[in-house]
């Protein structure tokens, strides 16, 4: 059986000593974020991963999400978890208070991050690309589509998805196909297929927001040739409520080894109606925006699914009997945890996951300054 | 897609090869076994493990055992193959004429193993056991024992297995706590519960022959007090008929990542009628013999699933592009193929995988050569 505390304390010790650093203590967005304010967030989110999200990773694994009718469905529970996941905020912790966030330091979020990913990476996964799509439009959009799609995604009523990989081309993105052709109006008609869509359709949320790379008539070959645009699943109506249904379709969703309550989706985009995100043909550098943090949240979801894993070893090496060890003084077959190599295994996983926690958690902090700076010099 | 054509010409030059040997072609049954016989027998085995038992190993995982009112039920397909590969004889290969058998050296097995595990290893499954089952009944049981369960087993009508582990016990064989308490007529009731039986009920055969290790009432504590017993699913009549259901029920089966065509059974043995194999107390020597049997056939599994592998990971290189190569000429993508690093992995699985057929086809080569000596020696 799957066992997983949060470990706060843990977190807590990084948190005080992360911001003891002077660069830190100058952003003036952050002083109100005191060590008992974020141990209250710590503890808050301990309990919603403990008690309501961990049941969600096997009831996902048990009841995958089902492609029907051109529509992809969350396991049980999903639902639920999520209405209760965005009515307590939790997506809009680290976003912009402009837009309805937070205002937390990543520094904050690497923890939450962390949890996330031990309890249930597959119900994680519904919000982690809202959160960098959020950052890439918040660097790159103008401010009209900011006004119109950042509230709703940091509210969790609206979704992100990040629409790169196509069946020919992998990382090698300069071999992108899909198109995009410009219309009087300004806006883009997109047309071609994505795969490994995470996210890329489910019933969680109101509308999906595709971050998707294609190229413009007369493009140049390869990577120098690529735009970025945004284009969702449902058009936005001038009062910013819900349109037509927009022209992308999910096709099927892969089978997969595990995390089944999470969708990976093949799209279909058919002359689907697109909006330019930054310079035309600098596509790559907008989206490396959104690529970057999800390589930082990546590394995060190993470490949450590695506390995990040293957590349920531990309590295993508790209760299940193997053998003598050397130390056995009455005869009986003593607990696997009394074997100094079994004692090795554990201390050695517990050391590699308190060494990339303290990394993941100083990578952070370093974007939450390095982001205020550079935030900063972009106005001068 | 997963790809698979059986190696039957490396087969062929390792065959060559070994059988020029002098211990071995001093034996006299395997002096019919020409190379022309043996490529005979296996392209009609590349025959069947290519067309018919490749598809079996998707639609297994895509379509799990189910359990349901006591019983397992085995995927769609996987009835109508078994039927046919025991009309063939397949399961009788190595098997002694004595009891039907074909009396093939275990050479040759070594290759037809590989093949079933490179075709479909959760079909394979339901057969192996049977022939350790086999094995060991051949060893170590009574005359009359023999020619009640062997020509049934050979004929791959019954099908066997290895009940060793228990909730409470796995490697540390000396926990085992099944019971086994005489009765007057000689045999034993066996009751506990073993668990991760693999092919430990299914729909496949008439009948399933455990093979069980238990304690007997006084019996010494650890590895000197177990014994093993031969226990059937249905009692046999003294006519050699199938009798009434004897007290072993499967609770469950495993949940597993992948090979999910093959069940791996939780069994409950309540008064279960058994019948010593082998002296008393000496059950863990006598299952040795199917167990090192198993050992060597689980090294060949690993081999099989390597030349899927291999040859699949070769085919996609050969149609998936990705970036240039050192050696580009005309600025196009190339294909993966022509880049020295997957070339360079490729030709390392190559080599490993020929190396691992060598090393597996000599052993079973020396295992035909010293288990025929051996009975000889046991008749002097």
């Amino acid at each position: 059986m799957t066992v997983y505390s949060a470990p706060v304390k843990d977190m807590m010790f990084l948190f005080e000593h992360l911001k003891d650093n002077k660069n830190y203590n100058e952003i003036e967005k952050y002083k109100e974020v005191t060590s008992d304010l974020v141990k209250d967030i710590l503890e808050e989110a301990a309990k919603i991963n403990e008690e309501m999200l961990l049941p969600l990773a096997k009831a996902g694994d048990e009841n995958p999400c089902v492609y029907e009718n051109g529509v992809v469905r969350t396991p049980p529970g999903y639902k639920e978890a999520y209405s209760k996941f965005i009515e307590d905020g939790w997506v809009s912790l680290t976003c912009d208070p402009k837009y309805g966030g937070q205002g937390m330091p990543k520094t904050v979020s690497a923890f939450f991050d962390e949890m996330l990913s031990s309890s249930s990476l597959s119900f994680k996964l519904y919000s982690e690309l809202s959160i960098g799509a959020y950052n890439c439009i918040l660097s790159h959009a103008t401010e009209e589509i900011k006004n119109t799609y950042l509230p709703k995604i940091v509210e969790g009523k609206w979704s992100g998805t990040m629409c790169l990989t196509e069946p020919q081309c992998g990382t090698d993105l300069g071999l992108i196909k899909t198109k995009a052709i410009k219309n009087e109006n300004g806006t883009y008609n997109i047309s071609g297929q994505k795969i490994f869509i995470t996210s890329g359709d489910h019933d969680l949320t109101e509308n999906i927001i595709h971050l998707v790379l294609a190229r413009t008539q007369d493009a140049p070959k390869g990577t120098k040739g690529i735009s970025l645009f945004l284009v969702p699943k449902y058009e936005i109506n001038d009062d910013g409520s819900i349109g037509p249904r927009n022209g992308v379709n999910t096709v099927s969703i892969e089978s997969k080894m595990g995390i089944k309550g999470s969708p990976a989706c093949v799209l279909s985009f058919d002359d689907a109606k697109g909006y330019m995100i930054g310079p035309e043909n600098k596509g790559l550098n907008s989206m490396f925006t959104m690529m970057n943090l999800e390589r930082i949240v990546v590394g995060i979801q190993g470490l949450g699914l590695s506390e995990t894993a040293y957590q349920t070893a531990l309590s295993y090496s508790k209760e299940r009997k193997q053998g003598k060890s050397n130390n056995n003084s009455n005869g009986e077959t003593d607990l696997i945890i009394k074997h100094a190599d079994i004692r090795r295994s554990l201390l050695n996983m517990k050391s590699i996951i308190e060494g990339e926690r303290s990394f993941s958690a100083t990578a952070c902090n370093c974007l939450s300054i390095i982001n205020t700076f550079a935030s900063l010099c972009s106005k001068i």
